[in-house]
């Protein structure tokens, strides 16, 4: 299908098990789960839990039921923004915040008049954590930070953001939506209070599947109320978890997706993933800096960044370029704002945007070797 | 994998083309869709589109953009009401909903004062069209109700229902996840403004997919707030459908699935569709009549009713009997109180459940004779 670039949006390919066993699972079962008790249900039910528990222990997280599924990251994210900040409370966050985060915090604004403090990373999308820290108030209720940014790439210093939000006694949201499957990321040493994660990027698992984990007491307000399969006499949302934040029928056939996908990066490794990317991503920085014109954003060093990186050509929008890209040598990218006004205003670039590439695992050292061949042929013709 | 009678629940098995096309976009597609602007992620655009079409054309409903998706008919739900209902508005729904709206509803009560009738319908689930009018206040703002009981199967008035909601000025939300892909509904014949529609049951389509049909022009507030893939600049959600109700990554490959399974309803026809299951229905009353010691619950009228039969036998309490059923003859029933405590204090079992069938378009008159002889079976052992 060409070479796709574009993996910080939605990861491609997959491994095969995950689309298989989706396939599998809607032909030889097709249960709901938490609501029958015959035994096929019983299977659907087993599934979602392993699921859960694989999840949970990804993330050095030791309690499967409260790992939430949610219908995408940014479910996640305003289910815990929502269920957790009350009128005039402060939240503390970043520079670097896609929209997921962002638009949520200032509805909030709106509505319940909540006090927002973005702390300004540097135009590389580093955040100094003493910034952070000097941000807390008196009324501070959560630190919400990404832990990479998706338009920079940027790896945000969560452990030092764990320790302050730990010593103030302030909630800490992390959105792993660019990290999770890539990056190690220990819940516990992190002091990740909440840990908000998508499915379909870096998991491997398929849209229409994420999560939130609830590492910590504070009695969050459901988002949405409705069956959960049992307590049925009872006319609010049950007290526990998942049950509390779960509402409905289960996206079963995505999440027995997703569990393939898990065990996939358990089998592999988190660290040899990491480390392809890694090597992918030195190697198209050192690519990138060869072709003509070209102005790359964020920090250009591999072990600052997820495989997440962003550029311009001087005059060629980069719309063009993305256009061109994907017409002339079938290669995907992203141009535009990737539903990140903020960190695209830390760069100079809220108006004019920026080309995106976004490497995968999938990927091969080929497919930059490509895309620079592309990039300076466009500009020769 | 036995005898399933669990469509009420979701439908078991779909068209094989359901699962082969969601196989298929998630191995040789994949991306996302509202983002890019490759020709991949073009193709996604286009069928998620085609997708809000055919769904809306199923309802006599020609705007695409208004068809908008959730991951599951309780977030529909929850959408609508939360985004109508304000401070001491009054609504009026039925004695037969499901905890989806049963339990929203409550959780408004609480928190913003909002003002309830639930208009009483008699133990066969009737409900008379004139109790809903004059339950009519000053304050009303929305009527909603189920099309079907997912207890009794009892069809409401809907079209009566409709043209009171119309008369007064008043918002009609009606939840057909019992209905959609069974009956034919015209959303303007019978006045309806919101219609919450869930893709896994008669529609054929995967868990995970579900949506809202919104038919008026009420300013319905986001249930959630984050990126829309455009005005990434904008701080809120945008004011246009379906992105002002709709964020983060859809369910690209669930929606595939959904459009396949709604091409299926097209071409065997509604009416064919509803002509087998209200044949299996009366087939399946008139033999469960024969079982000794039992008694059905609702209509016994299989053109009063949808393909959910709701029965206990004496002295056996309801999970034994579902217990019994698949334990012992593979067949699968649902047993308890299904999410709907209201209905089961319509018929006086809200302490003891009940047995329930839920008969699909993939049943067989066969599949009726064997749970008939098994409940039969079980009493004489």
């Amino acid at each position: 299908m060409g070479i796709y670039l574009d993996n910080a949006a939605t990861s491609y390919p997959k491994p095969n098990q995950v689309a298989k066993s989706i396939y599998e699972f809607m032909i030889n079962n097709g249960t709901s789960s938490g609501r029958g008790s015959y035994k096929m249900a019983m299977k659907s039910d087993f599934l979602v839990y392993e699921t859960r528990k694989l999840i949970g222990e990804l993330f050095n997280f030791k309690n499967p039921k409260n790992v939430i599924f949610t219908s995408n990251i940014t479910e996640s994210i305003n289910l815990a923004l929502r269920g957790i900040l009350k009128e005039h409370d402060h939240v503390v966050t970043s520079s670097l915040e896609h929209n997921s985060v962002w638009r949520c915090l200032k509805t909030l604004e709106k509505e319940i008049n909540i006090k927002i403090t973005k702390v300004r990373a540097d135009e590389y999308g580093y955040t100094n954590p003493i910034d952070v820290k000097n941000s807390i108030k008196e009324n501070t209720k959560l630190i919400v930070f990404t832990h990479a940014s998706n338009v920079l790439g940027t790896i945000q210093p969560i452990k030092e953001i764990g320790e302050i939000a730990k010593e103030n006694n302030i909630l800490f949201l992390v959105d792993t939506a660019q990290t999770a499957g890539v990056l190690d990321i220990n819940i516990k040493e992190n002091n990740i209070d909440l840990l908000a994660f998508t499915g379909h990027k870096s998991l491997f698992g398929p849209m229409g599947t994420g999560g939130l984990i609830v590492n910590c007491d504070y009695d969050i307000n459901p988002l949405k109320a409705g069956g959960t399969g049992g307590d049925s006499k009872y006319e609010y949302q049950p007290n526990y978890y998942p049950n509390k934040l779960e509402t409905g029928t289960l996206n079963v056939s995505g999440i027995v997706g997703l569990r393939e996908a898990i065990k996939f990066i358990n089998s592999e490794n988190i660290e040899k993933i990491h480390k392809k990317e890694k090597e992918l991503t030195s190697y198209a920085l050192k690519k990138l800096k060869e072709v003509k014109n070209i102005k790359i954003y964020g920090p250009q060093n591999e072990n600052d960044i997820v495989g997440v990186i962003s550029f311009n050509i001087d005059n060629i929008n980069a719309e063009e370029v993305a256009y061109n890209l994907d017409m002339r040598y079938n290669i995907m990218v992203r141009s535009g704002l990737h539903c990140s006004p903020n960190a695209h205003e830390l760069i100079g670039t809220k108006d004019i945007g920026a080309v995106r590439i976004g490497i995968g695992y999938f990927n091969e050292f080929d497919d930059i070797d490509k895309l620079v061949y592309a990039l300076n042929d466009i500009q020769n013709s």
